[in-house]
């Protein structure tokens, strides 16, 4: 059965051909027509599908569209891939529940209230003063900056980022060190490119970069997360691990301060790279911000950050802080020019940062958030006493726990009510957090045993992420009252 | 010999690993070292390298820059790629000298005068007309402008360009169809994702789109160009043909009318995809604009354009206009929010448009570039009137006829007095213009033949590409004055 593609691709093939033809985007008519087949059983456990360039040119479609199917399936635990042996039918597919795709609910009509997480406020923009920085970087900008630009962008913003980072997350680094970019999917597109390879990722992340770095070819292998952030003493032979150290992400844990040190001690040892998401590292609230782990060696760490979350994620502008010898081959893999981002923009940022713009910026959008966390804490202690509210004490969420087995219906309950918020198995990596290199991809809750360790991922537990950020402030009241209304109410 | 890659690569390898270490950029490093392996003979003619990825695992460095080598060889003649028999090295590698690989000359230090062609002169950026509309866009724009962005892009700048692109290129679209991108390698690579197989290049054009199309495993194969454009009659069976229309890029011929119905009939006929780079449309002196090819079918052509050339590669914005079936797959591709261009930037430029603010600039930067045209013309009639001076009704660039055999020594000569410019052989595609599908891919300039034509490929001129647009206005004269120097003397 194992190595059965070949017949399988062919009726797979016919089957896809016709329901290609119907509406929808063709990755989502490919991947509900695959999870048809696997549903069915016409697509058996184990069973080995073919190469998605094969499939591609057997349905006449594009290549990335197969390769984004099969990474999604992956994800959603479908599939199963390991390198070496291709892309499989997972063995146990019946327990588990495809994540959603669509950030939005299903419900038919657009959501009143939005509590998604990952979206600053958008009415907050400071167009003002960016206005003004841009015309002062305009003015003051040589000729050679409307000319092609160098790929690692703008020296003003790499040396006005790195007073920055020093001063604010305790980064140290050189403007030569630092190489910008359009945002972290651009980061982490790069660093595959630079460091491909096997990588250990957080149990919970990113749906998204999951995805992204599969499409890059790297396999990914999750670690448990527990409150203390990730449980570095899973790592094994990776070469490049990637962490949310300053707030895990989304359960909310700062990387407990042995684990900082230890992990730097295992890339040291080991001639691993850290790979170091700041998303949100100025955004803490009730107490000093926890560094940088890139303080600890700036050569086995790599930090990137952007202002999507500070101050818009519609100026695609990212940074990455690169140890001495990566350097260069980060900027290789970008290009002989600047291809991404508006030397402009980068301009505008440079003064925006300088002239302390940014700086104000950020600590009001802190009282802002600090307001809204406070307000969503106290509404849930008076309306929902029996939920547990964590990962608070920074950035823009915050993780409800739900009683087991609840999440599903607690989402759709909001949907139903046109509140948009997402539960935690959005962002459950569907891979066991095992400690051996070549551990199995297990599918569904139950196979998310992290040795016996109290782990976040051990329990899976059902959650919400709720996103404090991005409903405008008149409606965030009614936002709530509507989440209240859709918890369980024991 | 023709197989014996394992033992090559082997030896290869412990060759490479030690030059690794030296100084240089590891690509640098890597295709001077192959370079040597083929020039030395240890690497024999038809010897079949290993797959990049096996050679960049065994090298332990990126895969990336393994295969941005490769192209660049395959570019410069050193090897040539086949699909399905991989990468080899050439047959005849002696006649061929390696193209250039920076834009600068060979000369350590920085050149005085700059002609090399692809630079809007950025001493003429509209700074004050940008920054109001800066203004207006950002004062004007909704808050879902600082969200998340579509990534079709802002509305706004695809309505703005659906009505500039129909009025000044006849372009037939609407907003829908149009997708915004950072420019033409941006484009470039959505397209390859998309309708990725065999693609059919100009034998002239740039080595920078065929490395990229390379490295995301299109494989390009040549067709001839004369005075009227490529030689359309010599595609076979490719899914999609690159062109420059308006001025093909950069020997300067716009296609012929009856080529130009030729090529879309081929597209319908085959089902095949013309993509029309339309990289100076905008720049026609003597004469009204030709039109853009996608005018004649929206269905077989998609226009790809940018600011890069109007108004400053800086800003990092293009467009591609889709037919109808293909702008869903592009968008997929793209990926699921925009994470390259700034939603701030695309809505000034819409207000630039919308304003009359970009004709009036273009208008401007028309006038200008004739008269660099002119005095470029002029001047080469009195002091050098043995040169033939072509392609110079339309584009930033023109290109000068040498006598066989002279092209190196003048652009080396050029070098040496501070010059800066490159010669029609940075531009060759080193592949046959053969009427065969699978044409052997030769190298060297004895063996571009195309069928007894008297295209410029069979005759592989020696030429040089004068980029009259970059230099600042108080240079432009001390810049000819040294070309003219540089030149033979009959």
């Amino acid at each position: 059965m194992a190595d059965s593609w070949v017949n399988s691709a062919e009726s797979l093939g016919a089957d896809l051909h016709l329901e290609l033809t119907g509406p929808g985007s063709r990755r989502a008519v490919l991947m509900r027509a695959l999870r048809d087949a696997v549903r069915s059983g016409r697509l058996a456990p184990g069973t080995r599908l073919p190469p998605y360039r094969s499939l591609a040119a057997d349905l006449g479609i594009a290549r990335n569209t197969v390769a984004d199917a099969y990474a999604e399936l992956v994800a959603e635990g479908w599939l199963t891939a390991r390198q070496g042996s291709g892309t499989r039918v997972a063995q146990q597919v019946a327990p588990i529940a495809p994540a959603p795709r669509r950030r939005t609910p299903a419900r038919a009509h657009r959501p009143v209230y939005d509590l998604v997480q990952g979206k600053p406020d958008p009415s907050v923009f400071p167009r003002a003063a960016w206005l003004a920085s841009a015309r002062r970087a305009l003015s003051a900008a040589p000729h050679e900056a409307f000319g092609p630009g160098d790929p690692r962008g703008r020296v003003e913003l790499r040396e006005a980022l790195a007073g920055y980072l020093a001063r604010v997350r305790g980064v140290r680094t050189t403007p030569e060190r630092i190489v910008l970019c359009s945002g972290a999917a651009h980061a982490l597109r790069l660093m595959a490119a630079v460091a491909g390879g096997r990588w250990a990722v957080e149990s919970y992340g990113l749906p998204f970069h999951r995805g992204l770095l599969a499409g890059e070819g790297v396999a990914t292998r999750p670690i448990g997360v527990d409150e203390h952030g990730a449980l570095v003493e899973e790592l094994a032979g990776e070469d490049v691990v990637l962490l949310t150290p300053a707030h895990q992400f989304p359960t909310g844990g700062p990387l407990r301060p042995e684990r900082r040190a230890a992990v730097v001690d295992w890339a040291r040892s080991s001639g691993a790279l850290v790979l170091e998401d700041d998303y949100d590292g100025e955004f803490r609230y009730d107490r000093q911000p926890v560094g940088a782990v890139q303080s600890l060696d700036p050569d086995r760490v790599v930090l990137m950050g952007s202002v999507s979350k500070s101050l818009s994620p519609t100026l695609r502008i990212g940074w990455m802080v690169l140890p001495e010898r990566l350097a260069d081959d980060v900027v290789e893999a970008k290009g002989e020019r600047e291809q991404w981002s508006s030397a402009t923009e980068q301009l505008t940022l440079a003064d925006f940062i300088v002239s302390g713009a940014y700086d104000r910026h950020v600590r009001k959008m802190r009282q802002r958030y600090r307001r809204r966390r406070d307000q969503l804490v106290s509404v849930l202690a008076e309306r929902a006493p029996q939920v547990r509210v964590t990962g608070i004490a920074a950035g823009l969420h915050a993780v409800l726990e739900l009683p087991p087995g609840t999440e599903r219906a607690v989402v759709k309950a909001a949907a139903w009510q046109g509140l948009a918020v997402e539960g935690l198995a959005d962002y459950r990596h569907p891979g066991l957090p095992a400690n051996e290199r070549d551990g199995l991809v297990a599918n569904g809750r139950d196979g998310l045993v992290a040795n016996g360790r109290d782990s976040l991922a051990a329990h899976a537990r059902d959650g919400l992420v709720v996103g404090y950020a991005t409903p405008p402030e008149h409606a965030y009241a009614a936002a709530l009252d509507t989440l209240c209304r859709a918890l369980p109410l024991d």
